[in-house]
Parts: C-alpha cells; structure tokens; sequence
C-alpha cells in the first residue's frame, strides 16, 4: 500500500485532489494541479520561506512562478480534458519514491488519437530541481507540438505577490535554457528559475525548442512531424533558487539545472533518497489497507514539507500544500507534528526547534509590548516569528462587519507548547549540546513569561492566569484554563531544572543565560513560587475543571444534536457556544496526554469519562480526532480509539471536513503518527529506555515502526 | 494653450505623469503609462462600469487587460529608456484632439540610433476603438522587431480581477487578428479584445506578423530588415467591448476592429468628434496661459471620463485616472462636476442622473436597513448603488489596529445633494419630460428619507439631525450639520414643488408616484412640518453655526501653524481636530453658495468673514479651492478668488497634494469650471434667463465660454 490513485477525472473535486497529490522535498510543494491549465484550479508552488505581505494576515506565503505548465497540440488540437474523448485516465502518487504519474488515452475532437503519460517529481536527492516528464505514444501521422513555460503570473487568490524581473535565453552545453527572475513586492524575495527542455523521437535526442520570449511567461517550444508508434518523450527540468539560499539566485538555479543530465538519472537519485527517508520513518500495519495507507500518506506529507537544511523556517497547519492558513506555523508544530521527527528524524526536528530559537527576539517584543517579560511565541508565527494573527476578520455573514480574532492576544499556552518540544527532544535524543546552546534558552524564557504573566490573588493565595483562551476555542476569555495553567507550571518546574542541570553540565553556558535572560535569585524565586502556587481547578476526585467556571456553563447531550453536518460552534453561534459545556477539541484531555507520565489511570479515566462524550468529535477542530484517539487507547478502548483514528485518517484522503482543498491537515497527520506510536503500539521512552504496551485493533496482524532514542535506531514489530 | 508637455523624462515622478496623460473616450481611459514597461509603473486601463469584489473596498473598477504593449529591439537590442543613450524626448498630450504623442531619439547600448514616435488615442468617434502608431526612423543598416501583446496579467495594486478564458488567431481580410477574452472574478464581467498590426516600411503594406501563442498574452510579431532613411510605421488597432455591451462582446469587438481600416482615417473621425466635444465646452481665456491650460485640462479629464453612451454608470471621485476611491462616485458627481455638463452637455449630465434613478432600490433598501423611508443615495456608490464605503480601514500607524470610516453611515446630506443635482438640470435644461420621468421621483424619495430620518425635539419644538458628517470632515458625529439641515430644508419643499407641478402638468404620473412612494397626506404633512420647523442655528446678525456647539471649539489662527507642509487633521490627529474650529472645507459657505439666490450679500459676508480664515485651504480637501474661488467672486474678493483657484488648478497639473498618481481630483476640475463660470463670470441663470456679473482677474483679457440654456445654445464672450 504505497500509492494514492484515482481512475475516473473529476473536474468538481479538482482542489481536494490538487492537495491530494502535492508533491514536494522539503524546499518546496507543488500542488497537483494538471500540466494543462483549467478553470478555478488552485495551481501553486510554494517554497518555505517566500513570505510576503497581504491585507488582513500581515503575510502569506507567495504562491511562486508555476513551473509545470506544458501545453500540447496533437495535430494543432490542444489536449484538454474538457474536450475530445477520454479513453483511459489513471493517475498515481507513489508514496514511497514521491512520483506523480498521470496516464491518459486521449482523443482529440478532430480524431487523433494519443496516449501521453505525465510523471513529475520534485527531487529530494536536490531540492532545487523539479523534473516532468511527458511521453507522448501517437496512434496517428501528424505532429506534435509541446510548449513549456515558466509563469510569473500566479495569484494567491487573487492577491498577486510578483515583480517580473527579467528573462532571457542562455546556451548552455545542455541546451538552451530559458531563466526567469521576478521579486516579491514588498519582502523583495528574489526568484530564479531555469528551466531546460529535453526532447527525444524514439530515443533520440532531438533539441533545439524554439523560444518565445513573451515577457513574464518565458515559452520554449518544439513541433514535430510523427509517425503511428513513435515514441516522443520530452523532459522539463526546472531549477528553482532563491535570495534566501544565495546572493546570485540565478546562478545557483543554473548550476543544479546543469547537474540534472536525464530524467531517469535525476529520478534514480530521487528514489535513493527516498530510501532513506522511509527507512527511518515508515509504519507497516498489515490486516488494514486504510490505515496502512492513511499513515503513509500522513508520513508522506510531513515528510515533504519538513526542511532539512534551513532553521528559518515552519511548517505550516496546512504544510506548503495549500492557501490555508497562508503559511503561518501554530503550536501544531510542537504538539502534533514534532513528535514524529524528533523520534524519527531528529536533524528535521532541530530544523524547527531553532526556527523557534531565531524567534526569540520577536517573542521577547511580543511579550514586551504587552507588560510582561520573557518570550511569548507568536499564536501564528511566519518570517520573523512577529505575531502574525489577524486581529480583525471580515465576518462570514456580513462582510461589512468584523470578527475579532483573540488567538493572537489571548492563547498564551503557546510558549508552554514550545518548551514541550524542546524538552520532549532533549528526552528522546539526549542531545546536550543542542539542548544547552538552544534548548534551554527557549524553555527558560517561556517560564519567564509565565512568571511575569500570573497574576496574584490575594484573597485566593494563589497565581492565576486570567483572560485567556486554551485549546479548546468554542470558549474564549477564560479564566485559569487547566491545560495553560498545568502547562505553565510545567513549563516552570523544568525551567528550573534546566538552570540546575546547566549548572552542573554546562557551567559557562548556565552563567551566559543567567546575564542574558536576567535570572536574578528574584526572578528564579518568583518561577518557583508561581510553579507552587498556581490555581488548580481539580476537585477530590481528579476531575480537573476545563476552566473556572466551566462546571457552572449548559450541559447538553451531544446526541440529541445528532445526525448533524455542522460544528456546534456553527449551531448554538459565537457567542452562544461560550455557554455551554460542549467543546472544540480534547483540552484538559490533552493536557493529561501530554502530561500522562504525571498522572495515573483513575485520574485520567475520570477526566475522560466526563470530556470525551462533551466534545464535538466529528465537526469541531480537525485537531482532536487523532489525539483523541491515543487517549483512548491510554484508557484501553481500542474500538473507540480506532473510530477517532479513522476520522482523522479520512480528514484528508476522503476530505471529510470538505476543506482539503486548502491543504493537508498537518497536525492531524501528525496526531495520525501519534496514535499509532503512543496510542496502538504503547510507546513509552524514560532515559535511553523504551517499552511498549500494544493494544492493537484487532484486524490489525502487525503494526511495525521505526524510532531513534539517544542515537540509536530501534526496531519495533508487534505481530 | 491646448496641450500639456515634457521635454524630461523623469521616471521617478511616473505616477503623476501617467495619471496627467490619460487618454479616454467616456468608455474606457488608459493612463499615461509608457509602450514599453517601467518597473513601479501604475499601467492602467479602466472601464465604465467593470467592478468586481475587493477586500475592505467591496468593489473596484478592474484593471483591465492591457492593450498598450509595444515591445521594440533595434538590432535585437530592446527599446527602454532606462539604458542607452537618449537624444531627444518630448511627450505632448494634444486636448484638443485628445492625441498623446512621444518623440523619442534613442540610442541602442550597441550604438544603433533611431528615432521613434509613438501616438495613441481612444477613438471618440468609435467608444470601442483604441489606436497606437509607433513609427520608426532608423539611422543604421539593420532589422527591427516589434512585439505588440495584449496583457490579461494585470492587477489593481496587487489584487488581481482577471479568470482567462481564451485566445486565438483569427483571419480577417485586413490581416490576423489576435482575439482575447478574460473574465472578472467574482461579478462575472467579460471582456473581449480584439488586435491587429498593421505594418508598413516607406508606406508599403509589409504585414503578416508572427503570432506567439502564449495564454493570457497573446503577441504578434515582426521582425525586417531596414536600411538608413527608411520609415518603418506600425499602426496597432485595439477594440474592446464587455459583457455589459453586448452578450457576444467578441462579435461587437471584431466589428469595431475591422471598422478601423487606418490610423489617418480612424484619427480624423476621432477628431472631428472631439471639435463637436469644444463646440458644445470649451472656455476661452485670455492674458493667464496657465489659467487657459489648466481650464481646458480640467474640461479634457471630465469629457474623457464622462459616459456618453450608458446611464448605468457614474464618474469616480478620481475619472478613470487612477485607483484612487476605486472607482466609487461620491457627490462630488453632482455638486462639483455636473454644472458643467448640465450647462454644456446635458446628454451626459442626463446619464449621469440616470445613474442615480437606477440605484433608487439600493438607495431604499439602505434606508430601510437603517430604519427609515425613501431614498437613502450611497455615499461611495458604484455598480448597483449599494453603500460601498469602506466601514473599516487599517490604521495607518499600525495595522494591526482599525480606523472606522464613518462618512457612509453618518453623511446623510447625500441624498439632498443628488436631489440639487436634479434641480438644477430641470432648471438649467427646462426638460420636462425627464423630470417627471426620472428627477422628480429622485426628488421626492430623497425628501421622504430626511422627513424620516428627521428627529424631534419636543424641548426646543423643532426637527433635528443628529450624529451626522458634513461637507467638512474635520468633525464627525456631530448634531444639526446647517449644511445637512439646510439642504434637507431646501429638498423638502422642491419636493412638494415638484408634487403641485407634476399634478398641474403630468397629472398620471403624479398619481403613479404617490402611489408608488405611498404619498399620503400624512407622509406629505410630515414633509412640510420638517421643512418648517428643521433647526436652524443662526444668530441674529445672520451668522450661522456650523453645527451645534462648534462656537464652542478652540478657536485658532491658523497662520500661527505656517508654513507647513501636512493638513491640520495631521497635526491635530483625528480625534484632536474634532475639538477646533479649523475645518477641511467649506460647509456653510458650500451651503450659501448652493443656495446662492436665498441669501444676500450682507449674510454671506458675514458667514464668509467667519468660516474663511478658519479653513485648511491648503491641505484641507481638494474640494474646497474651486468652490472657495467661486465664493470669493460673491464676495467680490477676486484676488483671494484667483488665489484659490491657483491652487485648484495646479491640484493635478503641478501635484501639489502630491496624491495625484491616485487620479484626477475630479471635483477640482468640475470646480475650477464653476469657479470661471459662476465665480469670474458670475452667470445666474432664472427660467430661461441668464446675467453675467464679471470680476475677472486683472490679467484675463478675455473669457469667453458657451453653454445652454432651455434648449439654446448661448455664447458669452467678456472682453
């Protein structure tokens, strides 16, 4: 079970698909979109990186030049699948080597008769360079003729982030190359692209496109006389380089397109460094194609939006797979996705880490500019880590009016989320020297923040952390949200540990932080006497209260509401929804998977018993379901847990949420990994140690996984 | 005085140029941008009512595709100002025929030298024709190329309107024509181009141009040989029509193309139907060269802005110049810019009102959305006449914060003002038959709306106005705006008027209108109690409050803020300026001047001594010098007169606000008309009577304009 494929065109579902079938290395993702253009496709290229402004979300991911666009005249028709008669259609993502392949059997309007077969890949071998391949079989005598452009004009929904530069021609030993530069518009990111195109007749070089040097959309083109059974293959490599990687873009782009000699040759380096990739990470689960399919493409997804040489950058809640969320990274990195690269691939786990790291300053201002100290991360987090929330968003139904967006001022778990997976890495890999040069510094300024931001109660004696909003957005304005409080005072406890340890390991480095963050005996007492004294809402029995006052709000019965095709955040408004006690997604629930070494089963099965049946499962955030299900697992009921499994498995692959269009569900795909590893399997690591307890679904006959701990791969095969 | 030239190219004041250098024809204008691209440009085409959806704006006029593309190579060697050698430049934009024309002498970097003119226009003859003629005198042995393309890859600021459709080579018998369709995003406008190159070299046809079919720019092509002393001519024909033209736009525009046989023959058509343009408009001056330029320049960006042929589109606060205001049309249609046509075109002037007749359902549906009855017009008003003012904009300062633009929901004095717009055209026109078909109904809704929104006071036993903006938008949300209440006062009774004088004389269509606008005795009773009993702030000596409590403001002078260089709102800050009486522009004199024929001298003096020296003339708004010229005139103070209209005049032609690559401030150049005519001239008009009353600046030996009145015309000549 290594490929996604489809067999029957459907132009309706063409963004669900176009997402489906992204392909992509790490640098970049392209959409699957055709190599023929059609209407309101949501053709797009983005590179990690590639920032620019635009109203209202302060800045997006451009959508870059479309490097695929191929088009083609059998006999002088266009092929189009809007017209003339489809005879065979297939089309293919292999998960394991990270190919597109589309196969059609085409009739033009005026008879021809052709079979092309379409196979692209975006090379992880070099992740400048992107390769089509189109291999045309003509079932008639005429010609054929292939244009192949770059195009600058590409909108992200309209919005148009483009300067055009320049293009021109270059003879190369390979070939005529034809070289486009544009440039952002207000970030002034410049982009170089080369593209060659190769073309043989019955294996037979035959070059030599004519150039059409039509401003913007540089075209090479070739026609040619065939003959019935003739084989016509035409190769576009494209290199693709950018200001971020070099100071002369252009040049670099040139040099990867001159180390790409043949499609096959590319490919074949391709495959070997896909290899790699699968031997650390891949999941067998035999017994069960859906899920075995469902994790793979989760892995797959993850895999080609996770950078591997650059710290500058995210991963986005939609990857680099679609216009959602416009690129922005949340705490879904931390929670959701980064479990699985710091078991799995720990140098992509760093990448995101120090992302973080280089954030610093920008969450150090964020926390300034609101009162407080230490390092608030952005709620969403893009080129400099600035808080690119938007703060004001028109509202759905009346788009005179405006919708407050609080995330950005009021979901202040972030900084926790962030010192998790700092320290959820530095357990898994025991990697002290990162830990001390930039681990430590991020979990001390978050529990700086934490301490600046609590607030004393007097009449209470305790710290509280007041106007908040958790996990759980159906309520906003909150007061002492268990999960920001629980995680905070975690975030607090290890801070304090970290200094001790750095002490004791890395003196000098202990004593710069020290300078650095202004960790006076003062500061350092009053983390110790927040972490002592914040409010914790949890009654004699462990059940945990989401928020103060939370006990108090309208309890209803989710069924009564069932069947249903809407979140309840839809049905009850708002407003209305802060009133009642159904929530978006697993809160103090997540709080205790996160925490789970801290908490014993009684504890977490009376807290499950009372969140699980009040949380909006099917509609509500995309987040849950695959969380959900560990913790379900946790509580051993595997049935349940695999219900929640599949909804996430199918959030993407059947599009069940109808907004797979935008882009990949990456925390869920994420949580997918998750589930499996620390739901299904049991996965458990202390120190260098690991064990397992599997409570496997019981059609499943073996789930086996790959996983590093303090440099060591281990082999889990559970039959 | 009849053209506008520059012999220095400065490409750093682009915008303003471009915007200077329109070309139009009432259907569509193209700014001034160059053949060949510049980056920053602000290359724009737009057309008479081809809106689609934007952020924040709600609609704008789209940037059509572009059809000015010329691309030159002289010995392969691309025509741009930015490199070789320039020998010769002149620009001239001829008003009188509306041609623009560039003579360039340009020397390649390979030394090639040649000189090029390049003339354009937007035929007047034929609304659906564009023409460019580029010809070539090369000084060397060589070839020259040109590439002409349609562009569909355009954009307003970054926000992209245009879905490509298709494009294609069709055969004509005068030659390939390269056929475009594009549609608009979201209102679903299409448009069709059509473009054919004629080439000729020492005036022998030499066409058959090569066609590069690369989407969205198709471009025809041709490359020859030329010797020294050769002419090269290359005539590009251009016709566009939209969807709102016809159901097969590409039909009207294949038409219109082959209508166009040569660029001499199309131009003298062109011409001719501008002579009729300045038989019905123009206005003479003598002894003031720049009063005679900047007149005639006002006049040129009117007609070319003003619909001839379509009552379902209005003029924008900025022509079709510029994005500025988007295209929306405010009352600065009505009390700056129609007078001139309704004296000198009342064809237009008709459209223009029609316009209005045509969003009365909008202009209900706001009213009745607020709470009230009648016609509530919008205060930005562009397709359908829905309220298309921007509720929120970011702030300037920080965007991350809104400003609330309050003008749509609070600047009730619209309604009267289109209601004046009417009057006066009924007045100056004496066309009956429209007034009873379209004016009165527009008369009437307008007053049923202020005996609505009319609230009373049972204190003072009188109607008042509360929270309203004036003209003068320095101070918002305030009580009983005089101009607001005056104006409304004045609406009331022509309402009732036009009721007694439709029963007299189209007795049908008086019961059709009671009816329709449920006339009832009580709803009319309401009319004339309002109108009674409205609030009017005047003292004893005639002096006037602006608003209530406005007397009560600091009181500063403003030459204690000179010299300076922003306008008080900037200094003052928004909110602050709300607590001086220092205002944007005239509000009460506005209101005198309207209603002239109501006040005499003593009383307008008074109010002028009051309100003059407390006005931004400077950097107030750009509506106030001509108008605040023409009540100098009433006044007598020619010299202050001819001061302001100093400063009107050199709005655009100078850029002294510095805005003007926005677009043409068209209230100035409807103003400045008003100030010669009304102010310098002083024409009154009664039934179909008129009188000068002349004060003219010392230096004008002459002013002479034309205008007419109850269906004659008349020509005033003042020597």
């Amino acid at each position: 079970m290594w490929t996604v494929s489809e067999n029957i065109l459907d132009l309706a579902s063409i963004h669900h698909k176009e997402t489906i079938f992204t392909i992509g290395n790490g640098y970049l993702c392209t959409r699957g979109a055709f190599e023929e253009s059609y209407p309101n496709e949501r053709r797009a290229t983005l590179i990690h990186g590639v920032f620019d402004d635009v109203p209202v979300a302060f800045t997006e991911l451009a959508n870059a030049p479309d490097w695929l666009g191929l088009t083609i005249f059998l006999n002088g028709q266009k092929f189009s699948l809007q017209d003339g008669v489809l005879h065979q259609y297939e089309r293919t993502l292999d998960l394991k080597s990270g190919l597109l392949k589309r196969v059609v059997r085409w009739q033009a309007p005026g008879g021809q008769t052709a079979t092309l077969i379409f196979e692209r890949f975006a090379s992880l071998a070099d992740e400048h360079l992107l390769a089509l391949r189109c291999r045309i079989l003509p079932e008639f005598d005429g010609t054929i003729e292939v244009r192949a452009s770059l195009n600058s004009n590409m909108d992200n929904e309209g919005v148009l982030h483009w300067r055009f530069l320049d293009q021109r021609l270059i003879p190369t030993p390979q070939g005529q190359v034809a070289a486009l530069r544009v440039r952002t518009r207000k970030s002034k990111i410049e982009l170089a692209y080369a593209m060659r195109l190769d073309v043989k007749i019955n294996a037979h070089q035959n070059n030599q496109p004519e150039y059409w040097d039509v401003e913007s959309i540089p075209t090479l083109r070739v026609a040619r006389a065939v003959r019935v059974g003739q084989n016509v293959e035409i190769t576009k490599f494209v290199a693709i380089a950018t200001s971020r990687d070099s100071a002369d873009p252009m040049s670099l782009a040139l040099r990867h397109l001159e180390n790409a000699s043949d499609f096959e040759t590319a490919f074949s380096a391709h495959t070997r460094a896909w290899e790699d990739e699968w031997n650390r990470c891949d999941v067998i689960i035999e017994g069960d194609e859906e899920a075995q399919l469902a994790v793979r493409f989760s892995l797959y997804h993850l895999l080609i939006a996770a950078p591997r040489h650059d710290n500058r950058v995210n991963i986005g809640a939609k990857t680099l797979s679609g216009f959602g969320y416009r690129g922005h990274a949340f705490w879904d990195t931390e929670i959701f996705m980064l479990p699985f690269f710091t078991f799995t691939s720990p140098h992509i786990a760093r990448n995101l880490l120090e992302y973080r790291y280089l954030t610093l300053p920008a969450a150090r201002e964020k926390a300034r500019r609101a009162g407080y100290e230490g390092a608030w991360f952005a709620w969403e987090s893009a080129a400099t880590g600035e808080e690119v929330t938007p703060t004001w968003v028109p509202d759905f139904h009346d788009p005179k009016k405006l919708a407050r967006v609080w995330t950005g001022d009021l979901a202040i778990h972030i900084s926790a989320d962030v010192a998790y997976g700092v320290w959820q890495y530095w357990q898994v890999t025991g990697d002290d020297e990162w830990f001390a040069r930039y681990g430590a510094e991020l979990i001390l300024d978050a529990a700086k923040f934490y301490a600046s931001r609590a607030e004393w109660d007097a009449q209470r004696q305790c710290y509280t952390f007041s106007d908040v909003i958790g996990p759980d957005e159906y309520h906003d304005h909150v007061n002492n949200n268990a999960y920001t409080n629980l995680l905070a005072q975690w975030n607090l406890q290890i801070a304090l540990e970290t200094l001790d340890w750095l002490k004791q390991h890395f003196p000098t480095q202990a004593q710069t932080l020290t300078e650095r963050l202004r960790l006076t005996p003062e500061s350092l007492g009053k983390m110790r006497d927040v972490a002592e004294k914040i409010l914790i809402l949890e009654d004699e029995n462990g059940l945990i209260e989401q928020f103060e006052g939370y006990f108090k709000l309208k309890d209803v019965n989710l069924s009564d509401y069932e069947p249903r095709t809407r979140s309840m955040h839809e049905i009850f408004g708002i407003e209305e929804a802060n009133h009642y006690q159904i929530i978006k997604q697993p809160d103090v629930l997540m709080l205790l998977y996160l925490l789970r070494e801290r908490y014993d089963q009684k504890r977490i099965r009376i807290n499950y018993d009372y969140y699980n049946p009040r949380t909006d499962h099917t509609y509500g955030s995309s987040l849950g379901p695959s969380i959900q299900a560990a913790i379900a697992c946790v509580m051993g009921d595997v049935e349940d847990a695999y219900e929640h499994f599949l909804r996430a498995a199918r959030a993407d692959l059947r599009d069940v949420r109808g907004n797979a269009g935008d882009g990949i569900h990456a925390a869920s795909a994420g949580g997918i990994w998750q589930a499996v590893v620390f739901g299904f399997a049991g996965l458990r690591v202390h120190g260098g140690e690991w064990a397992i307890s599997p409570r496997l679904p019981k059609q499943w006959k073996r789930l086996s996984f790959r996983f590093w701990l303090h440099g060591k791969q281990h082999i889990v095969d559970i039959p």
